[in-house]
């Protein structure tokens, strides 16, 4: 698997309403997109910090994995995944992961914020962090 | 503040010699350095991802912050910070920081691993993330 680097880093927020402001007014840093993603029921805020940007995740459904991050974490929010841009494309590097005897989440590459092509591993085989896979199909 | 880029992503992991493998056979990095922190009570190892580092952390004492992250998320690892590297000074963005009625963790600038100064500020007033600030003294 060839990364290149990161992609962007999902920070689980109770309310984009409050974070937004913070990454703003006392990080300096400017949101460039909001946007839905209903199949994850969240609402997303993205931040460029160099390479990589960073998403701020809300749920929008109890049921969502954020909203039962941030429950899980005494209703705290906090860094809930890393993701890596992957060159050789998502699909390769799933099948690597498998044959390697690693687990995923997604046994295939489905569609993400800002229209990307993403996958992501079983935290059971990355040491316990969530580590998603993505790549730019318009690249 | 001026942020150019993410310095590293923190994430804590229950053993290293555990860990490391999963980065470098599953993932493809390389673990460029390991590092003792005694003032944190902690063992690194670093991988560099395009701009960013990811900092493997592993607690060397039940009462250092890794491990009582570790603790707290049922005995799994996880991302415990992200960093940012800021152009203009730690010292500033500190100030800054509070000025604007955010909470730190360290009142001033201290030695981090790779001979950077760093600088926590309080989850409390970041939305729940524990962010670090760091400036490298010799660039």
């Amino acid at each position: 698997m060839d990364i290149s680097h990161i992609e962007h880093i999902g920070i689980a927020v109770p309310s984009l309403e409050e974070a937004i402001p913070f990454y703003e007014n006392m990080l300096g840093l400017k949101c460039f997109a909001i946007e839905e993603v209903e199949d994850q029921k969240v609402k997303t805020a993205f931040f460029k910090v160099g390479q990589t940007k960073i998403e701020l995740l809300e749920g929008t459904s109890p049921d969502s994995a954020i909203s039962k991050f941030i429950e899980k974490n005494g209703g705290r929010g906090g860094i809930q995944h890393v993701a890596f841009a992957i060159e050789d494309g998502v699909a390769n590097a799933l099948a690597e992961v498998e044959a390697k005897g690693g687990k995923l989440i997604d046994k295939a590459p489905r569609k993400g914020a800002e229209g990307l092509n993403i996958a992501f591993l079983h935290p059971k085989s990355t040491c316990g962090t969530l580590i998603e896979l993505c790549e730019d199909p318009n690249k």
